[in-house]
């Protein structure tokens, strides 16, 4: 019989965990949403209590006892469990989130990067099963990547890999709040397609743009995913843009990783074709040896907002038992 | 007793081809050097002939005969021994190098990415022995790379893995041979370096840099880099921008891959912490999570010009046998 598992996924605003059975992980035998707590205590106490609420529940209903906890979190994550940084989780930092939960649940517990558990749950039982050397991207409100690797997540000395926001692509660029500017998720990301629209219908003559709700101040990248679908071409426009840098950074992680398929997620492109075609067209003549190689295949993700916490399951199973 | 084997580095001048026991792999039984033959057909006979010349001289020496062949190739080389792009070789496209030599050797022949036997080399037997993590960086005329992850060569789904030298990072910058623009190896190889001198050179008001042989347009890396040794100002200004571009770029990879070590050879580095100590400085405030994780040491190469025939050498007695 196969394991019971708790899989969570901590993102900025709220917290999703779900009790799985890893002999059929895209099942949830019971769901549970709360609002992420705030501050180190407050997240450690919460997720306590969650796992606690979400094993009763799932105890009622007939499931054996979670044997073990996985955890996604949106930062860095050292391979000891201990979260270094994670920008949207104020407070949370150097905090050995491994140490407390296991200490707490008396169980044992896997931590690491969301990113990286949705990669994982990709290509265990997603869009990528089977493959061993896949990138798979997020591109949500920042870039969230997870490698695998001759079959392996790619963890690197620390635990600290897969982060593919940062990369510099455009000198004395947009700033970012890492500091830096001219990183790669300032516009390849969700929030880097709205930025792109926003400078559009800041300029004027983008009639569809500058009448999106908010504009331009406030337009969102998902109202220009559905301006472009109803042919607007200035979205489309947009669209194609963003497309382009998306695909400059996808050529590069093509160049440095050389994976079989890439894995695109990430609310934007739940549009599918009208945004991955375009993609496609800009990422080939930006590989390096273009015409002598075949490229991967870039695919849309499978597994949707619950990637996080079924990857999380996931590496329970792997890395926790 | 362990294998004899040839290790060849192919380069887009000469090729280095060595006999190694590899009981003893830094040291040459014997070493022959030629001019590399211009043309697929020139380039595999002249290979072929190498390697007999240096089995004759080293059986003559009373060495055991080589029992594998291992050949790094300064391109995108497939798991299948396969060239497909090599641009300092003319004509050397979609060639089957593995192929061609082990039929006409009757020996095995590994064949990999020049870069990526470099780092092979500096992981089993130079400045990272022993590490499992590691980026090789050479910054040259361009820019090679060889990435070790979990102790195995990055190799990718078809053997294209570890060309870092075509990451946008400027857009709309400087053109590059390779079709695009803004690639990092622009601006931080020793093309790179040479082309930042030239460009300060123009503008006036340097003279030391004004002074060079060649100046402004055929300044070379190296004349800056003994310039810059003297104390000149100019020079040294110009490799600390320098240092900032190599430093972009290795924070980039130390995001997607965190090594546990940098290796950075080529002619450039044998400036040692002259040129090193500007990277480690601009290094360390570009890496993501800065001040709440440990950062890679950054060392220089170890094994000097034969770091690519004694990789290709390893290769063979890894890959081949």
């Amino acid at each position: 019989m196969a394991p019971v598992v708790v899989g969570l996924d901590v993102g900025g605003t709220k917290v999703l965990g779900r009790v799985v059975d890893l002999g059929a992980p895209t099942v949830a035998v019971v769901e549970q949403r709360m609002a992420t707590p705030v501050g180190p205590e407050a997240l450690v106490g919460g997720i306590v209590g969650l796992v606690a609420d979400l094993t009763e529940r799932a105890t009622a209903l007939g499931s054996r006892s979670p044997v073990a906890v996985g955890v996604g979190i949106p930062g860095l994550v050292g391979r000891d469990g201990v979260v270094r940084l994670a920008p949207h989780l104020p407070g949370v930092t150097d905090l050995d989130v491994g140490g407390a939960l296991s200490a707490a649940l008396d169980l044992p517990v896997a931590v690491d990067n969301d990113a990286n558990c949705a990669g994982l749950a990709e290509v265990r039982i997603g869009v990528a099963t089977g493959l061993d050397d896949v990138a798979v991207v997020t591109l949500g409100t920042g870039i969230g990547a997870g490698f695998v690797v001759a079959g392996r997540l790619l963890r690197g000395a620390r635990g600290f890999a897969g982060e593919a926001g940062h990369l510099q692509v455009e000198r004395d660029g947009l700033p970012c709040p890492c500091g830096k500017r001219g990183c790669w998720e300032r516009y390849a990301s969700g929030s880097g397609l709205a930025l792109l629209a926003r400078e559009v219908a800041r300029d004027g003559g983008a009639p569809g743009l500058c009448g999106l709700p908010g504009a331009p101040e406030a337009i969102s990248g998902e109202a220009v995913v559905a301006l472009a679908r109803t042919g607007d071409p200035d979205a489309l426009a947009v669209l194609d843009r963003f497309a382009w840098w998306v695909g400059v950074g996808l050529a590069g992680l093509i160049d440095l990783l050389d994976p079989e398929v890439v894995v695109i997620g990430g609310g934007v492109i739940e549009a599918g074709d009208l945004v991955l075609d375009p993609v496609r067209r800009h990422v080939a003549p930006l590989v390096l040896g273009r015409g002598h190689r075949p490229l991967p295949g870039i695919r849309a993700a499978s597994l949707g907002s619950a990637a996080g916490a079924i990857g999380a399951a996931l590496l329970a199973g792997e890395s926790a038992l």
